[in-house]
């Protein structure tokens, strides 16, 4: 007796829909074997069904997408459509027509991970998702699985490939942002409107997902500081080298010393050249995991693009089909440890803080003084002047950003400082 | 009602053991959030019954594993003994008697996996083992589930963190081999008796295991190519930085080019400096793995001792018991492709070899000739003489190891070679 196929709707054919759909035919003896049944593609949703998909059966295309997902015979849905809607309701849809469901959807997840995750358990099905945080590199499953014994204390991360290779860029050649922008424009890297990737938005997105994972606690995408890399210059990074550090737009996810909250923010960091994240070159991606157990552990591969993020895709699709025919789910969400997410003001990290100041005597004890009234322990102070106008390079030991904030403000309305040229964390140490 | 506690036996009770136990007490209450269903440690077989346990009720101590395992109620034998018997026997004595299995016994896995594996679906049980290759780094479960509908083409690594900490040594103070291997051994990261980890016992053990679940084939311990690392000099660095390279121990694992055969070795290799795998210093671990759709991974992290190994390990446990309780099984053996394993002589890689031989005119044309004669291309060569002696290094272009093999043998016979000082193999590029 053959084994019933098992039905894959895909939603979405775009770079990583098309991407599944050619694997899972090319592939289908080795994914037929690795579930135990075989997969079969029973639908196709798309928005212009007129343009032709090389080794897509036509007579699967539909622009229903509702109706696809209602068929009720669908085992598995897979999401590659991205945006909130109309995933949301087509993943709710499939959910209450008997399907699990495989997204790659990292703005959907961040926004209403929580809902989706509810509706699949009430559902009985299964909701899977490594490709939507850093393509390819399994991080999902080892956070909920492999360190499910652990207690993870960190996350830090490169999640945005645009950005890193945008700062890569910027460090090897000692090129500015604007030229650095445009060459991975140029070579594909960067989309038209690089709004999302520069800005920030796509990393704090796969942040709240991470934190949510790691630290049990629900984490929206509200709870995320962000701050994007526009402003980041050639100074910075020569700043930067000089301290054995080079600048990387990093996600990070904290658990607070006391492990009652924790804290996601991503923006412009400074790290030393010896961190595993500071070899992360181009267009990849890594994660670094901090848990007390295990000690320090990275991933690191590509984060985005149509091969790699299907290889994550169905890497989950075969999971979800094992669950299914063994009549199981895999772990939902897990928000019990509920903790406090904490705002970035009670982050605590050291800066380095460039100064433009009047090239006097006393400016220095000035500076020093106002740091020192807002709790503010420097670590090191380089100064250089000529003509009259000197700056000030400022790195702190650790201090909590609204300390820091306050410090800054107070600088800003002192006569003998012109201007704050830049202010950067300094993580990874 | 309460939900009926999960019960977990522990055989031995060293320094991976005592870990676990410890972690299953302290963090009782996360594991029982995140399995749903508290865990309880019902037993502990240990040879030594008197030993101060700080932290385990004397009363679940013993020293009869078989009967423990034999008891009937429990959930989930966790073996940390090590070694082939009695961990073997106690295994499958304890799917027979309806336990599921977590181990991290690298030796038994590599040597018996296939029958341990079918042990555990005769019985409807799990066995799950991450914590055996490279401690903490979550690797079997992205191999054997991320990578599920991928097509895994190599995996590169470096899995032995005494023999990385040695060379990472040698690389960075000039050391030779018996200096370094002293200061690992002061430092508690070689054994009293080193010849596992140096002579590559342990990363052949964890390649088997690797090459099986990425290939989807059998491959016993035999069947690894072995070479140790100590007769790597601190002449052969100077060679390797010359090239821009460093050398490692790696455990390797390939797919033939055609895809009909696969190979597994473990040797040190040199790796170029830009290869992500040159830059894991110390007593750490890494694996690169390259696939089809996924493209380049590598996965980074602490590869021994015990609280990271108890990490993988409660990883594991965590998984079974959810599986236990939602009455399903994860992934067993996959060995469905059945590819054939080749033999080392069939292995096509690059070659470093240095010569000594006698300066004089004509010497590297009689060398040429003997690599064309073998069918072995030689990419570079540079000669140094000095006072009537002189050496030759032979870079090679890609060639099968039994052509290389004869081309050596061949070279041996000349009059004009004095000695072969090294051949090592180049990879990573």
């Amino acid at each position: 007796m053959r084994t019933r196929p098992l039905k894959v709707a895909l939603l979405g054919c775009g770079v990583v829909g098309s991407e599944v759909a050619r694997i899972m035919t090319t592939h289908a003896d080795d994914l037929a074997a690795r579930i135990g049944a075989p997969v079969e593609l029973a639908g196709v949703a798309v928005r212009r069904p007129g343009k032709v998909r090389e080794g897509i059966d036509p007579s699967l295309v539909t622009t229903d997408a509702t109706a696809l997902v209602k068929r009720g015979d669908i085992d598995v849905v897979v999401e590659v459509i991205g945006g909130i809607e109309p995933a949301r309701t087509l993943i709710t849809t499939a959910f209450e027509h008997g399907a699990s469901v495989v997204s790659a959807n990292k703005a959907l997840l961040a926004q209403d991970g929580a809902a989706l995750h509810a509706a699949a358990e009430r559902n009985g099905k299964d909701l899977y998702y490594e490709a939507a945080v850093a393509g390819a590199i399994p991080l999902i499953r080892p956070l909920r699985e492999s360190l499910a014994g652990d207690k993870v204390n960190r996350v830090l991360g490169i999640v945005n490939g645009t950005t890193n290779f945008i700062l890569d860029k910027m460090d090897s050649t000692g090129a500015g942002y604007q030229e650095a922008l445009d060459e991975a424009t140029a070579l594909g890297y960067a989309e038209a409107d690089p709004t999302a990737d520069v800005e920030g938005f796509d990393a704090a997105a796969k942040a709240a997902i991470l934190a949510g994972i790691a630290f049990h606690t629900r984490v929206r995408l509200d709870d995320v500081y962000r701050e994007g890399m526009t402003e980041v210059t050639a100074a910075d990074f020569r700043s930067a080298r000089e301290m054995g550090c080079t600048i990387k737009l990093l996600a990070i996810c904290e658990r607070s010393k006391d492990g009652a909250s924790v804290t996601a923010r991503v923006h412009p960091a400074m790290i030393p050249l010896t961190h595993p994240l500071a070899s992360v070159r181009g267009a990849y991606n890594a994660v670094f995991v901090e848990s007390d157990a295990a000690g320090q552990l990275m991933f690191y591969g590509p984060g985005a693009g149509g091969s790699p993020t299907a290889s994550a895709v169905l890497g989950d699709l075969v999971a979800v089909c094992r669950n299914r025919r063994g009549g199981a789910t895999g772990p939902g969400e897990s928000a019990y440890a509920d903790l406090t997410v904490s705002p970035m003001g009670e982050v605590v990290t050291r800066y380095h803080i460039s100064l433009d100041v009047a090239d006097k005597p006393g400016v220095l004890a000035q500076v020093a003084t106002v740091f020192a009234e807002h709790g503010v322990s420097i670590d090191t102070v380089r100064q250089q002047g000529k003509d009259g106008e000197a700056s000030l390079v400022v790195v702190t030991h650790r201090a909590s950003d609204a300390s820091l904030s306050g410090t800054v403000e107070a600088l800003r309305k002192l006569d003998t400082v012109r201007g704050v040229a830049s202010i950067m964390r300094v993580e990874g140490e």
